[in-house]
């Protein structure tokens, strides 16, 4: 299935000599940044004086990378394309931001930065020096969306880029390290999930040079014939352009990228214009040359050049070894820069007409700045979705069902803005409303008995009567069983300027924390950045959540997500947790409109009891925390204790436990507050949206008892409120990492968040209750152990539990 | 290179026969453990209140879990194969408790579900039931070591049992689902990591079902040409098993697995005996079979045997609709209930005899229950390793560079029992003198260049004289760009026995978040179980870290995987910051001998001071928390205020801080705290190592200002103190999210937790120094931003800062 690239090849000797040209002076320009404090253009000798103190970078990988670079220049002009450049070694950060010098981005970027010499010197002594920039590809670096300090994202990013973008093409460089991460090997099927007709291509270059940090990488060391099986099966056509001489591996690779560019063309001509869908084999290249390609060959004795050892700074005594200087100028002036830059230290013409101009370089492409081409997503009124609801507490839905009817209306209304993606669990998480207006994409064999009836729950309600629908090659619902692919691809769709929704399990979205980490930072140096405009939000919807997880049990328990994100900047993450319906279509349609943030939406999916008119939820998630006079028996003043809430099941027990309360102690005064927005508890020192001290203290009271059943961890409430006044009096209820498969009302009572676990809590804790009552908090005790009993006896929650509802 | 497996086969009819029957009896089984509360023999017609209530599980994949098992014994009884047996679909948990069942083991184990009538009531009824056992395979189910919750790691779970256990034979099913995943991916090149000689084998069944929850699945759906493909470039050889005619496909299965396993014993036996140790590619089997095989063909009009419909509960309307009990009951005669099970429910004779006996028996094999098989450690004494400390604060060592000559002895001492696993950061992490004792694990092609030296750091200092050793097929280093794969190994290897560490660059082990977190859930299920025995602890060593990470910047920096660790149970979890070469080799050599743990330990690579001679680290390690008086000038009493920190920067800073206020304010009392055990900080009422108030108090003081440096996000801290008497008192510095490619003085400074911070933290907080000394304070705010000013004209720290050492 491969093909071996000859050394015949269209390529004039002067277009070598040009790409050539190019290469030698993104090569000078990335060692230089590594090494160079002053003597950019070396017109004296390199002296010690010239020299970084410290030599932080990496070359290994950037010859490559400038070599792909400059022949992909090559193609964009010769082509007029419309392509971007995903550097999975981005930590060969020299390379790209020696290519956006050259392309003159750079300077328009940062004028400081202009391209002569002067501006020349500032680019090599900011490189991973203090106050300057990164030594990775990373936001600061023109060009580029993708950080390059994780790996293993590069080529789900790229398809992520490629969707709904027709007219684009993604070149994506996978390192050999990388392409051993597991996103990565999982992110090569990308390709059962792009559609030639409205989806734009991507073509990735396997970079293999052998060597990781300290390893040999293992697609490196098989055989040939072995990889090309591998990539074959992934389903590809791969090329290998294979070698160490410049010249041949010049004409090699134009040819390669030639054949690649024409079977991309062919496969979206035959499916644009011949309607041919059936799923093609995508070309990619492979290229095989040394790590630190036209470096240092040996020093000290020991081979550099393609080995491990150029992995970094392949010449570490440069200040202080007169034979490490010596090589360094020997090395430098071996890509002669008398032929690269003119006096002034300007790139010659020759060489930078190699390059595209304005937005067709890879550097200046607006797809890499993606908040240049946001669009607004078209939103339907989400109010018109509100189920009714009169007396609070006494009607059910499905929450994540209710706002699967919104999401389907923006489906609609958004047909190449706006995609959901989900790790198999859409259905699931009861969002199948949305298959009434889009498909889910799949490329793959489709047979009848794909089939599905809306809305669909498999295991679940059948008998939809809404029309069938298949998967298809094109749909805004991207499901595959792989939450890096989720991620990853909805990373990439939203850095190229679009909208999107993850829905996960609960417990599974910490499949992606590091990923989700990632994100976070991009966006928090991007803030800073003013030429980087803002992107939609990273938008999680996580259900199947810790408290119902029926079939599953404890592996699926976990609500420590919101953990990890806390640990973010304040002015990046934020969560919600709306306690029913129409508290959740408010929510979800803030998250749709905001830019620049993550925002993580916990919900159930299970029938829950309605609280709010959508006109008491619209303004109860505008405040994002307020006491709910409607179950509380303060009269608006003076509670003996404070219950508080924060998502779904802990407001049903809450309120379930005020119900218990009225009964028990007709005089106590209770106040019930709830939380949808939870950065409401911290102070407004510490997050945008947080509460200021008096207004925190007016709800939860300075002196009296809060009784705070939370959704997720307990600390995690401690350590958002530890410095408010009432904090001592604080005593949260949540999940203590208690559970197996068992029933809903099981659930909370491993946890001791039930409702009669809360009241025992404020009988501990209300002075006026306390020690007179013993017989009455025995009678709780004992009632929830015999709830107990019956669920263990029967199989499911006794009547009285399962059908409670707010009786005032 | 695949091979088509035809019907021809040596089995007889009488075998085929006695197979089916076993199929058979574990799907009744199955279905049984879904649906019945009572009537498990069928010795009625069914009635609606045999039913469950609640209708829990998944029956999709059983069937075929349980075809491969029935396949597996008859193999292991022809062969005498010592083999175990790892679910990827795990969800099928019926499958495996119905084999445990049917093998007896489940009654050994469980004496109360004895192998009769009453106990195959008992055994249906607690399937997924209140109080009853999980629906996924977990901890309670005899015979795993593969949590079936979160799909990923069954095939890194099965080669970390086979490393080093030559005669075992690791049969791992992995789900079409599981492999869309990124962790499953990446782990099928596993084999390039397993000696032919020393370890034993793999033999992974891919089960294409051709369905997940709602989807279609990416393997099933390519073309058979396409997936050889991908497995041949795997390395596999794999043969199709594929069919839906029972009696033909128990004729190819059995086909497949004589062929797979004379493959198998052929590779062993020609690296053993003939020495061919070049890299051969390993036999699999794809087993193609309906999902939902030999359940009901149709439901309701919609097909449901070979379609997404069968996933979960295939007849969900049992209780209520009298034809869906109709059909269950037909469904479940149609096994022959008769044929299995004698009068008094227990199986016949002719069929428990295709099963193995005693520790051959898949449920009973001890692999499966590591603890049993466990030898400690033979550790060196960790004190011989330490480095001399005379006065403290004056000399440095690289910590973890001295624990790795400790590790190179506990690797020497313990060829077959111990591991290090790394992604490709072992030498970095400057471990490197491991290499002496081990090589890395590699069945790759090596090169020539491959060689190191040792000890050798990429990028660092060259000139090791001890021998150089080349990557070879056998070692105790396993070392892959995949954190997954690292994990999962790892997780294998002390699943089944052994012991072993995983070093990893603090932000990156974020990538195993949701591991670790299923890992701790297994352990603390398997606590309360008394027939588990203990097994190793998962040890990771957490370096290259956030306060040094001089190359790589932002993304490298997140000291949260603490924050996801101190969520789980606190029976299970420790974390220990070690601030010192001494304590880390005390913390060590603690980690490695306990058991049933997760050990965080938190050390940096990077020279730094020693403070503590081996004794007194000792004593030290041993209190985990304590005033270091030699730093102090609070005469043992009465603090004026406390400088506590935990991690070898923040004790860095915070003794240079004591410095500084010794020379500003030499009548100041101040007592320094050092905590190495994070645990120490809760109270003991909720850990194990918690300290009592009273304790804690004679420390910290109840009303004394508490400036705390903490290595991680300084929320942690409050979080587990948050209860203590002087926390109002108690200010932590920490890191907030600010970071870049830096000096190490400019990234304490970007945080706010460097010493001249902390002595303006100190001036600020207390009274008898306020308002009287804000020129001083301004004097300590010029200076570091001097300071800042020194790095980022000069790119490295100022020679005071980077040279200071301890000068009392």
């Amino acid at each position: 299935m491969t093909e071996a690239v000859t050394a015949s090849t269209p390529l004039s000797d002067d277009e070598v000599r040009r790409i050539d040209v190019y290469w030698r002076a993104a090569n000078y320009l990335s060692v230089g940044q590594i090494y160079l404090l002053g003597n950019p253009l070396l017109r004296e000798p390199l002296r010690r004086s010239d020299i970084k103190p410290r030599l932080l970078g990496h070359w290994g990988t950037s010859p490559g990378l400038n070599f792909c670079y400059a022949h992909l220049n090559r193609v964009i002009k010769a082509r007029d394309l419309d392509m971007i450049y995903i550097m999975g070694p981005g930590h060969g950060g020299p390379a790209a931001v020696a290519n956006a010098w050259l392309e003159g981005t750079y300077s328009e970027v940062y004028p400081d930065v202009s391209r002569d010499g002067p501006g020349m010197e500032r680019l090599f002594r900011q490189f991973s020096f203090p106050g300057g920039i990164p030594s990775h590809v990373a936001p600061e670096t023109p060009g580029s969306i993708h950080e390059g300090g994780e790996l293993g994202y590069s080529l789900a990013h790229a398809y992520g880029a490629a969707f709904d973008n027709p007219d684009l093409v993604v070149a994506c460089i996978v390192g050999d390290g990388e392409a051993e991460t597991g996103p990565l090997a999982a992110s090569w099927h990308s390709t059962k999930f792009l559609d030639p007709v409205r989806d734009g291509a991507v073509l990735p270059i396997l970079h293999l040079n052998g060597y990781k940090i300290a390893n040999p990488s293992v697609l490196a060391r098989i055989s040939e014939e072995e990889l090309v099986q591998l990539l074959d099966g992934y389903g590809y056509r791969p090329v290998v352009v294979s070698g160490d001489e410049p010249e041949s591996m010049h004409r090699k690779m134009a040819l390669a990228l030639d054949q690649a560019l024409d079977e991309i063309a062919g496969i979206q001509r035959a499916a644009r214009d011949g309607g041919d869908t059936a799923r093609r084999r995508w070309p990619m290249i492979v290229l095989r040359s040394p790590k630190g390609w036209t470096g240092p060959k040996v020093v000290d004795g020991l081979p550099v050049e393609n080995t491990w050892r150029s992995h970094q700074v392949p010449l570490t005594g440069v200040r202080d070894d007169p034979e490490h200087l010596a090589l360094l100028e020997e090395w430098l002036r071996s890509y002669r820069p008398g032929e690269l830059f003119d006096e002034e230290g300007r790139p010659f013409p020759a060489l930078t007409g190699l390059a595209p101009e304005g937005e067709r370089r890879m550097s200046a492409n607006p797809h890499a700045n993606g908040g240049l081409l946001l669009r607004p997503l078209k939103l339907p009124d989400f109010r018109d979705y509100a189920v009714p609801v009169g007396k609070p507490g006494t009607t059910t839905s499905e929450a994540t069902r209710v706002l699967g009817t919104f999401l389907r209306d923006v489906v609609a209304g958004n047909p190449s803005n706006f995609r959901i993606m989900g790790a198999d669990e859409t259905a699931s998480n009861r969002l199948g409303d949305v298959f009434a207006a889009t498909d889910r994409v799949f490329e793959g064999e489709r047979l009848p008995t794909d089939e599905y009836e809306i809305p669909a729950e498999p295991g679940g309600g059948r008998g939809g009567s809404s029309p069938r629908r298949l998967f298809a090659p094109h749909g805004q619902v991207m499901e595959v069983l792989s939450e890096h692919l989720c991620q990853g691809w909805l990373e990439g769709y939203l850095l190229t300027g679009r909208h999107g929704l993850f829905n996960s399990y609960e417990a599974f979205v910490h499949i992606v924390d590091s990923m989700f980490n990632q994100h976070a930072k991009w966006l928090k140096v991007t803030r800073r950045l003013p030429w980087r405009r803002p992107i939609a939000s990273l938008n999680y919807l996580l259900s199947s959540h810790v408290w119902r997880q029926d079939h599953n049990g404890f592996t699926h328990q976990d609500p420590g997500f919101l953990d990890v994100v806390m640990n973010k900047k304040p002015e990046i993450v934020r969560v919600y947790l709306p306690p029913d319906a129409n508290t959740l279509l408010s929510v979800g349609d803030h998250c749709l409109r905001s830019r620049d943030y993550v925002n993580v939406i916990v919900a159930g999916k299970q029938p829950a009891l309605n609280w709010l008119p959508m006109d008491a939820a619209i303004a109860h998630c505008t405040r994002g925390i307020g006491i709910w006079e409607w179950a509380s028996t303060d009269g608006g003043a003076d509670p003996d204790v404070v219950m508080a809430c924060a998502g779904d099941i802990p407001t049903l027990e809450t309120l379930a436990a005020v119900d218990i309360l009225r009964q028990l102690f007709p005089d106590l005064r209770v106040r019930v507050v709830n939380v949808v927005d939870l950065m409401r508890m911290e102070p407004d020192t510490e997050h945008p949206h947080g509460l200021p001290d008096r207004e925190y203290d007016a709800l939860f009271t300075t002196d009296k008892p809060v009784i705070f059943a939370f959704h997720g961890y307990p600390y995690l409430i401690h350590r958002l409120a530890y410095r408010r006044h009432g904090h001592d009096h604080l005593h949260v209820r949540g999940y203590k990492e208690e559970g197996t498969t068992t029933t809903p009302f099981d659930m909370v009572m491993l946890n001791d968040l039930d409702r009669f676990h809360l009241v025992m809590d404020v009988i501990d804790r209300v002075p006026s209750l306390g020690g007179r009552v013993a017989h009455i908090r025995q009678r709780m005790a004992d009632q929830r152990l015999a709830l107990r009993a019956y669920t263990r006896e029967h199989g499911e929650d006794a009547p009285e539990v399962r059908d409670w509802t707010w009786p005032y």
